[in-house]
């Protein structure tokens, strides 16, 4: 069980809205929330006393004649920090950010093996290396989040299974709590990446949106009703394991035509590989090639943009999003120009009446920003009851 | 704005449990929903002394020494009656049930017309018969609940769009309110049947299931944290509508390749009658081919069942519910066991890592049930804060 700030669901409710749409008045949240004045008050004033929330001098009258100027409420930023992590097969990229998630500071770290060990080792010393930046920082920062690709328990602390690392049920949680000696949280990168969006970007005020990442891999992190997807057995979000095509490649899954298997980096290199006649092209020679119009390189990402959009309007059809946020690493996005004509085409054909309503956003994330969703799942752990 | 007898979170969610899980304890309630003690009893006084709730005798202690025995609370299923009418387009199905939506009598009344004045006049005639069947439903049912297939906006009472019905923008709530005098609230049929499975039926307990309709049309309903996904343009649930063959049948809503393309009833017919030759084949003619061994027709059920099973893969991989309910008119199920082998094998095969442990239970449903379904939502309305 991580420690947690919030211990009912009223004081979860009102710090989240100061959080995340603040300033706001005590008034406007009791609006907003259907809490009452009183129950408002109660909720903020443990915050206000630890130095979360301050009050903001009242600056104006609501209406004329409406009494006593509303004081908005709103967060301490600096109040505490927290530190982020995403993790790769190759790097660690790590953030230190405040208490809205905003990044202060990053660091990089090259991996030189992924065996478990030697990654906690070289993630004790970027932890001390981020820390180290500001007296501020050691101070008063106690929360770490990790992300890491794969099958994520969160509850446990464990990564259940991380193909690209070559773990299976590791305990990181612990093992980089007993290294660090902070809390430890580490949830899935897709999800920690919904979690940023859904509290710090451009999920905010929708009650629900999905999340869709281009790039070794096709993943997706959903909000309904206001709450990350988890799956029940532990499985979500799987766009990359929707089938688009019946006689198309298998996939590692064990599943067939997946989206995955077509538009993942390493089948899409395979595909233009094969069409070029280049045994020796990568996905940036292959995305060069696009780009200076070599017809059979650019209809293999043709085909990937069309497998993306059939899945996006597959998804839009069961869960009927707000909208769909469309990111990746930088590297996955390089590629982007290349399949989004066919991603918006196939996506209108095959979405269900209203359903293409949904705005399709494009918004690249950096690393920096995948370990920033490492923090903000810290930091949604610490203030949710 | 309909009525509604809670005015609380709290109120809905204490009610709610006893109605569905009851009879139960206060301390058990406050247990298993973080409420306290004070709160669960000044939630439950109003229904107490409304006559909604009552307090049955105290039987046992929880423990020795525990102090005062708990009484648990209960439902008094008579004291409000409901009812629920499913509009299909050559019959009105109608039942009168008690708070747990236990129908107590279903009457069926044919359609002529699917005019919508015409079918108002046989609903305003079936709602008057249902309630002239005991002297306590007319004094005690104040509530119509009405499923129709397509898409309905149940906020404004209006039917949008019903291909089966061809009604478009039909203030369907506004017009039954004026012809009964009842409290009227209507929802699309799935969501309707959903909703009954939710509160009342194999989806009790469950934080996520799906429900999957298999007939005339291809349909799902999907629970999520608790909550019945709407889809924020409308649109939702639409399984039917994914694709899962590249190069299948164009779809009538503008895709190609749509599970319901294939595994609808009226393009599993016509796919029988090309396959066995026989231009006069019917949906229960190509069930009894299959059934007498014809290796064609039967090919096409097991090809709507690879179909059908694929996308549920696909929606199990995107939100992992915990259980799948497979179920239809009894029509549509007749052939079934046509179906099920491919179903199970092609979703077994397609499911992602754990989402394949989601059970698969078939529950075949009456009209009567989905009749239920809509006297469960006028219910659920009711009492939903």
């Amino acid at each position: 069980m991580l420690p947690r700030l919030t211990t009912t669901p009223a004081a979860t409710t009102v710090f989240t809205m100061v959080l995340t749409q603040g300033p706001v008045s005590r008034v406007e949240i009791a609006k907003r929330t259907g809490l009452s004045s009183a129950a408002v008050t109660k909720a903020a004033r443990p915050f206000i006393e630890k130095g979360y929330l301050q009050e903001l001098e009242a600056t104006e009258r609501t209406a004329p004649g409406a009494g006593r100027p509303a004081s908005p409420l709103a967060i301490m930023p600096d109040r505490e920090f927290f530190i982020g992590v995403k993790i790769t097969d190759d790097e660690l990229i790590g953030v230190v950010t405040d208490l809205r998630a905003q990044p202060l500071l990053s660091l990089h770290r090259p991996l030189a093996t992924t065996d478990v060990d030697g990654v906690v080792a070289e993630l004790t010393a970027l932890v001390a290396e981020l820390l180290a930046a500001d007296p501020a920082y050691t101070e008063r920062c106690h929360s770490l989040g990790l992300a890491v690709s794969g099958d994520v328990d969160k509850a446990h602390g464990l990564v259940r299974y991380s193909p690209f690392l070559g773990w299976r049920q590791v305990p990181l949680a612990k093992l980089a709590t007993a290294a660090t000696g902070l809390t430890v949280t580490i949830e899935n990168d897709v999800k920690s990446l919904t979690v940023a969006e859904q509290w710090f970007g451009e999920g905010v005020g929708a009650s629900s949106f999905a999340l869709v990442t281009v790039g070794v891999g096709i993943g997706c992190g959903l909000v309904v009703n206001g709450h990350v997807v988890a799956g029940s057995h532990g499985v979500a979000g799987e766009i990359g394991h929707i089938p688009v095509e019946s006689e198309g490649p298998e996939c590692h899954c064990g599943g067939r035509g997946c989206v995955e298997a077509i538009a993942g980096t390493g089948p899409l290199v395979s595909a233009a590989r094969a069409a070029a006649g280049a045994p020796e092209m990568t996905i940036d020679t292959a995305i060069d090639a696009a780009h200076e119009g070599d017809p059979a390189v650019r209809e293999v990402f043709a085909r990937a943009g069309h497998a993306i959009g059939l899945a996006m309007a597959a998804m839009a059809n069961l869960i009927g999003p707000e909208r769909i946020i469309v990111t990746g690493d930088m590297r996955g996005l390089a590629a982007y120009d290349l399949f989004e004509e066919q991603i918006n085409q196939s996506f209108a054909a095959q979405a269900f009446g209203a359903a293409a309503d949904c705005r399709l956003l494009l918004r690249p994330r950096s690393f920096e920003q995948w370990a920033r969703g490492a923090a903000a799942v810290a930091i949604q752990t610490l203030f949710t009851f």
